[in-house]
């Protein structure tokens, strides 16, 4: 099958690759010189034949809607957009809506599987009508992983990047939960080996995972995590995850907490932290520092 | 090699078929008659080969501690006492200096699996003495799953209960996590299959694990798990955490809010929440349901 | 000074008192003939000298924006709207926008004080150009307490609404610490009068607040206070106290604490709690409820 | 009426002027040459006549438990000690025990007030017997704050240390919940004069408190608190305070948050978000900070 694949960035170079592999035609498009098969999006659209399916992997906002704007101008009655990227899930049906008087039809996919997806597939959540999703098919197909999972018809326009989206919410609480665990067992005075009980949950223990697996190979690199900073960014899913919790009236103690927690690790110092300083000075005298 | 096994319930009996079917000779005792295969500890120990080696797997406790004992008077010199049940870490080192004078020696071993360990294995993490660890290994390897990993030895007399703890508290949050995730997803308007969203997470996606395919698999039995009441005991190593956590002055919010989560998931109404619409009602006039 | 104050409810109505007794003309309306001055804000806007002030009191949300349009259509160049309901911060921005090229001036005003404003005072919190705020000052000096503070210039547009969305999560943070020490001591089997605690707080303690008079209150007239349930509504601020702190990349643990434990003191059963349940069923064999 | 002080520190000094300025003798016992009325303990007890009332008001911990067994080596029967400083509650009934034998009666009291604690008067909390604490009556009167509140007899032994415990937790939610609304306010591009909206809120707001006051103390000194580091110590109250949540499986999100931002601005890196960084990157390949 044809796809037309626009980004070609950590994601979108594996991305093509894996379909190639799988026997699929990719035309990509970069900006990048080296990465890119055609000069533009028009070059692109010409290589496809109807009806052309365009999957975009591109950063989230104005880009992304940049871009399908440019490519709702070359496309025609029948085509087909995927916005893979990591759309806010609210974008969605304004897309769809925007693309429909046109006769193009559109998909969110939710794209997981970080740079592992190459070798190991990706999972992929995707959101809009039923027969659109079944002519993808064989692309979702050589891009999953080989097994029987790692699929989802997630619902209607914007069902498939709010489910990446809460995946990745919920991957925030995961990481913070082994992270956590971490902390205590380094602050142990018992526990000799830390990075031998880690690996030792890989397999019988109920908290096995592929994120146990990524920490224990990250210890065995550096067993301190001793050139690492403690300090990490969030690209978005983290705070509409929290958002929505908020919205839907959900307790998201545990989401909302690892969320918190990146905020902290950005923060040179604390201003909520210097009002407390400053009312324990008040009230009992207790030194602050300057 | 001979074990002697004390307590055949969900875990000990597991234990001591997976032990027999990798060739070990175990004498399993219980005061259940129809499990058992001695009348008391007496029988068990006299039909052991001298040095002897005995596991507990009962509550953890006064019925671990005068287990202990009582196997204590009946045990010679050079044997080895085990506990694999889920004991605080601060009792190992006290039961090691009390069987020391008599020269018995003493292992902590903090076992995760659950009712899968049979088939699975175990994970074990263990405290004690690096002779008597090795001493135990063929127990040890016929416990342990059969891939590289699932066996720890993580420290001195305390550290394999201390590994495991962490390890439960870790579970709590990974729990939670998904918990929370699943709420969000159930409340969502847009996403219309969420068991199969979560299937799909299965494989390929980042938030892949061994819980996770529980969770699946709960969905597969109950769709809505409208069967199930959202009510959750605690045994003990989540609380331990959070302590060791304020001991060590380690921040553990998305541990102990999991801890907290199943506390108010106990209550039939919530003094705290008793105290907030009461105050409402003082300062706003805000209504109160009686 | 004259006033049109539209809304005479629970806090409108005392409001409307508050100003009279301080000597002001109110011409107050109200859907409710009982309570209204007038038959319409036609008849409002005709009893009022330009340049008039008239103060909406009603819901936020739609009834609040379709008052403040009806009355754009009666005012006149000059005249000033003063929305001091709990309407969202990022409405007044385009309110004013609205107002603008017909001359009419707007303020927002955060106002705090529940049902104890019209004996106390209520502080008020402002939003808009310094000018307009002087020009309606004599209300503001009315309604205000009669101390030096309970007022603040907060800046432009949104300003007042804001501070009082901050003032109303700060609340919401307040309340659930004294909640959550109140049910701690109701859990302890040492402190004999729960009750007598708490006020002794009252005079010389850290925690002295007004919030804390209104517990003991609350516990003078019923001690275990156990004829109210724990359930609390939320009116809105406290969300977007969470939506900003999220936006702002603020660490908010406290404040989205208590926002998540009003969501699950309204709720008859927890799905999440449900998943944790069918985690532990499925790894552990531990029994659920149904 | 006659009381031996020991300890003349920030408190203790304090009280010691309170209590002559009520009109009271007291025998102050302090290291500090400068401070000290007598030489030694024998000689404070010396001059007490029987029956004597003895205040402790030194460090907790050993420092106390060494000055309440050195008293009761040089007090009769029917003399009284009171433990005044920040014991564990746990601590107090087993010295009640100890004392007993020797006819030693023994109260034990919180104290709250801090610095402003000689102006304002002290709260106080007590544990014991309720014919001793009336015994002991004018020296609280004259601690406690001259209106009608700021004294509770809590219960038995330790109820005095456990209700200064809880209000310690209190205190830091309380705090916690106005720094993390300071920190929005200073975030937010709307509101332009925070120490302003602070000020507002000391009257006629339903947040206003003796903490809100000092708060805005602390900003009428530094408006930015830019002098101040975000770095807060703990003194045991708060983490005993969650330890007793977590043995009364009392949910305590709020206060555990709280307890747990103090520790995180205790340290130079979070190791617990070190795994978070380590495991973005290996899952993702997003950079790490070293």
């Amino acid at each position: 099958m044809q796809l037309g694949l626009i980004g070609l960035g950590r994601m979108g170079g594996n991305m093509r690759e894996r379909l190639r592999a799988a026997g699929h035609e990719v035309v990509g498009f970069d900006h990048n010189a080296d990465k890119t098969d055609v000069a533009n999006l028009a070059e692109l659209v010409e290589k496809l034949a109807a009806p052309r399916v365009v999957w975009t992997m591109v950063p989230a906002g104005k880009i992304t809607e940049d871009t399908i704007d440019e490519l709702a101008g070359l496309l025609s009655e029948g085509d087909i957009i995927i916005d893979g990227g990591n759309s806010k899930f609210t974008d969605d049906q304004p897309r769809a809506d925007r693309l429909k008087p046109k006769g193009i039809h559109y998909l969110d996919v939710g794209v997981s599987g970080g740079i592992w997806g190459f070798t190991n597939g990706y999972a992929l959540m995707v959101g809009g009508d039923a027969e659109i999703v079944e002519h993808c098919r064989p692309i979702f197909d050589a891009l999953k992983p080989a097994g029987q999972f790692g699929f989802a018809h997630a619902g209607t326009h914007g069902a498939g990047h709010y489910a990446k989206m809460v995946h990745n919410g919920i991957e925030y609480g995961l990481m913070h939960a082994y992270a956590e665990g971490f902390e205590i067992l380094e602050a142990s005075e018992l526990v000799e080996n830390v990075p031998a009980v880690i690996k030792s949950w890989r397999e019988g223990s109920v908290v096995k995972s592929w994120l146990l697996d990524l920490l224990d190979r990250a210890l065995d690199e550096d067993p301190k995590l001793a050139n690492i900073r403690g300090y990490a960014e969030d690209t978005g899913e983290g705070r509409w995850t929290v958002d929505e919790a908020v919205r839907l009236a959900v307790p998201a103690h545990v989401i909302s907490a690892s969320l918190f927690a990146r905020f902290a690790s950005r923060q040179d110092d604390s201003p909520a932290m210097k009002a407390v300083a400053a009312l324990r000075n008040q009230f009992g005298g207790h030194a602050v520092k300057r």
